[in-house]
């Protein structure tokens, strides 16, 4: 730091955020995006935008998304939030709801934002070490926190939880906000937002990212009691008012209302999933019981980095974390079943070396 | 504060961003809006986007856009930076920069998001009122500073500053960083980009939303030295490292590379400026030597918020400040010369009332 003016920039380790390749040919099945494109009614309402308006600015309380998010979900458009992605949603939602000295607590093995937004926010946090199983352990989160943060299903462990562990957590923890991300939710996953309607403290966070294809179009969504909401939209409108633009608006709302296309998708990347973990463990590999659009697995003798390693030369992108305790384990996004037959091969391949 | 979990809430107050009305036959000349569409490469963009694509997650380095920006002004893509609109880009700018004990300076009349964010990310400030000409006072601002804020031209008194004003503020403040905020800039005014490759600590920030018609779409930028930028990068990456969606790079890259149309709708936004200025003052409004796309106007011997609420029974939309100084004030928006007739011919109705 030779410069006075820089003793008061944000000291700050860069976040890198994983690459988009751009080659041809490749199985991309390391992002946990959609294998399918979005419902053709959101393409549609991009294409028949009236895109001379494009001029003015969106509406800065997004009503007609706002009430299409809400019939879908059974809920008030007051209990919406919506937002550029669900990270600016997650990241807004610590802003608003984590000012405590308490420490808030989230598993040990999660999201890897979570840290990221604590020490960004200067957010004080603990984790707690799943179980051996992976599993989270409700009773962890029975001491008094600042917040809890569950994600379920959970990332990169691929694993849910059901309504009695949520209402647990819920019950020991009256005394803060309490936050579900949901991102991968759609995948058979037991979803939580019923239960924003008996405990005002839970937030339950959402995204079209994964199972409605739109990850380029930047939707997240919160739902919560109509005071978690209000707080969101003011923290929001503080910062920036015209968060969600006026063309995702208009594909998300599309998007959602088609209920028909969004079970088709979601039925096959689950068939798919099921089919491939089969096939794996019929390998030998080890691999938990998802209920996301991606597989976490393992094959005790054999190195997954290297495998990891492997595929990418052979055009195939997985996922690797070298984190503690999960550093044997790949993450395999759920493609079309030929990208997964492809997949399949080249792992039997891969086996047989 | 019934309730213990409200107590790590953020108290916040609900700052409520302007209306946007959707009533027909409207002259909405009330949010600086341009009165023209976007570049129709813009638009052909958005329509021949590979919408199967919107499956994937965007550019995080938002590589093609930013090569684009650079180009047009003159510096290298590692000077700029891309957000969710400009109000994003300078929000972050807030966060990453100003993290000192020392007040950052802004003048009492201007964009009113600068005390919110210094509000909301708790960073002290202090005003220096305009001169009475409603021009900034570059001298005010030659003690130490936390940082600088400088809107130029300003809003919403629409004057502009030159070259050597703003290198007497730089000069001055070589130990802070200072942001100069170009929204309207492309008007008429003296743009400092320039400048950022003399002063390492300088930061010009910018919109699509005015002079390129895409306020729809949220792109805002920042131009500086590669070392605030990378910074920039690395706070963003730790916020949301997906700001700008998809369709909105497309958009904003076909958008930036038509300079001719760019220049011609510039041209008769001026031209009609100029026009609505001279006949205001034929009328006898004082009217200010406005470097933007809105003019700021008063009449001594009539009441501005009776005039601009009888304009609104009019159905023609200006906007009014009920705020110290400026309260018998109003800004008007420049519109199409047909919205502007008819702008006028309401006035000259007032008038006569």
């Amino acid at each position: 730091m030779d410069k006075i003016w820089k003793n008061n920039i944000r000291d700050i380790e860069p976040y890198v955020p994983g690459e988009q390749s751009k080659e041809k040919g490749i199985v991309k099945i390391n992002a946990n995006e959609n294998p399918y494109p979005p419902s053709p009614k959101a393409i549609e309402a991009i294409r028949n935008f009236e895109h001379q308006k494009l001029r003015f600015y969106p509406d800065a309380n997004a009503a007609e998304f706002k009430k299409a998010v809400a019939d879908f979900y059974g809920v008030k458009p007051q209990n919406v939030f919506l937002g550029n992605g669900s990270d600016d949603v997650i990241a807004l939602s610590f802003q608003s709801f984590f000012n405590g000295e308490l420490p808030i607590a989230f598993p040990d093995i999660t999201y890897s934002f979570y840290p990221v937004w604590c020490r960004l926010f200067k957010i004080p946090y603990k984790n707690f070490p799943l179980k051996s199983d992976f599993h989270i352990n409700a009773d962890d989160y029975r001491e008094k926190n600042g917040g809890v943060v569950i994600p379920n299903p959970n990332a990169p462990t691929s694993l849910g939880e059901g309504r009695e562990f949520i209402e647990k957590i819920l019950r020991c923890n009256r005394d803060c906000v309490v936050i579900i991300d949901e991102a991968y939710v759609d995948f058979g996953c037991y979803s939580s937002i019923d239960l924003t309607k008996k405990y005002e403290n839970l937030l339950v966070t959402g995204t079209f990212s994964k199972s409605r294809s739109l990850a380029g179009m930047r939707i997240g969504y919160a739902i919560g009691s109509s005071e978690l909401i209000s707080t969101l939209e003011a923290v929001k409108n503080s910062y920036n008012s015209y968060t969600v633009n006026s063309i995702s608006m208009a594909a998300g709302t599309a998007a959602i209302k088609d209920r028909e296309y969004f079970e088709k998708t979601i039925s096959k990347v689950i068939a798919t999933r099921e089919r491939v973990k089969t096939r794996l463990r019929e390998m030998g590999f080890t691999v938990l019981d998802s209920q996301a659009n991606f597989l976490f697995a393992t094959f005790c003798s054999k190195n997954m980095k290297d495998y990891f390693e492997w595929l990418k030369t052979q055009k195939v992108y997985i996922r690797y974390f070298n984190l503690p305790r999960i550093d044997n384990y790949v993450r395999i996004t759920i493609g079309t079943d030929e990208e997964m037959d492809i997949f399949l091969q080249k792992t039997e391949e891969f086996l047989r070396l």
